[in-house]
């Protein structure tokens, strides 16, 4: 089997291909996630995970390398990471009592002969209705700041979920059932 | 804040209690899982978690006591924990390509006074369809022995599901937004 490389420094990425008993290494990419914000927020996903794991395919003779872009969109507007905690606040304001997607793209690189596979999983998510006090609560907690959407479903932040449709996994980061079915493609299998 | 309890010797239900940061001992109860047949599975959730808290909350002085049940239920009819491996593949070859139902009851109960809350929650979990070299490759990992309905969502058992409708900790095993909501009438916040 191939040396498969993840290029991520996400602990949740990390985490969730251990959840699954993979060995790999981690590799993580430096490719800057601002990009022109007339492409409509799936495919930029797209092209930011292909991105992600080409440049550590340029660096590496060999190997299957994991690319992943995550974003958090409300009534179409993609949420970033926040930069303050009052942005903290005013996203999880944004968030109660809605529903929204969280879309991963995964794009999977053989490092030898460039070949990629990709695709991408979407996610509903439903807040429950948050009070100011609950939202300042969690905020204090300090987990919302290095998280787009100012949320982490895997920490304290599943007490905002009343309920999701769709993959986990996805929201968490990357979505295995879609990455394992990628990985397939290339000959690498959890089980 | 009261000492808070969690009856149950379950690894999962301890790393989700862990999760929202809630400080915690375990005291596992011993309440046999078997109970009439003819009671609707539901209900039956319910009377085990509140005997799991109960008899624990007899045991101590003082302290919020908190027991679950979770049952898998496909096509009405519950999945226990699998006795043998035939019996896991069987499991598992149901659930494939199907939806079910996973309903965890939780009961939370004041050992001091004996005032209890209650409630449960139920998500429906949809499998992809899984071949007899996936089902044998899962088994062979030796995750489905101990889990109800043979699989573990947390664990490699991600790679069997396709989507979750509903709250995702309470496939894993507590449902922390249900869980939450009764902690909180006895004055229990993680936030």
């Amino acid at each position: 089997m191939q040396k498969l490389i993840l290029a991520s420094a996400s602990p949740r990425r990390k985490a969730l291909l251990e959840q699954i008993g993979l060995v790999f290494e981690v590799m993580p990419s430096d490719v800057p996630e601002s990009f022109p914000a007339e492409i409509p927020v799936r495919e930029r996903a797209g092209e930011l995970a292909a991105g992600k794991a080409a440049q550590i395919a340029d660096r590496v003779a060999s190997g299957i390398v994991i690319g992943a872009d995550t974003v958090v969109v409300l009534d179409g507007r993609p949420l970033g990471k926040p930069d303050a905690e009052a942005q903290a606040f005013e996203m999880l304001r944004a968030l109660s009592g809605k529903s929204h997607e969280v879309i991963t793209a995964v794009a999977v690189i053989d490092a030898a002969d460039g070949r990629m596979a990709q695709d991408d999983a979407c996610t509903q998510v439903f807040f429950r209705n948050l009070s100011d006090a609950e939202i300042q609560g969690y905020i204090a907690s300090g987990e919302p700041m290095d998280k787009a959407g100012a949320y982490g479903i895997q920490g304290k932040g599943a007490l905002l979920v009343q309920r999701i449709e769709g993959c986990y996994t996805n929201v968490v980061g990357l979505p295995l059932v879609c990455l394992a079915r990628l990985l397939g493609a290339f000959g690498i299998r959890a089980f």
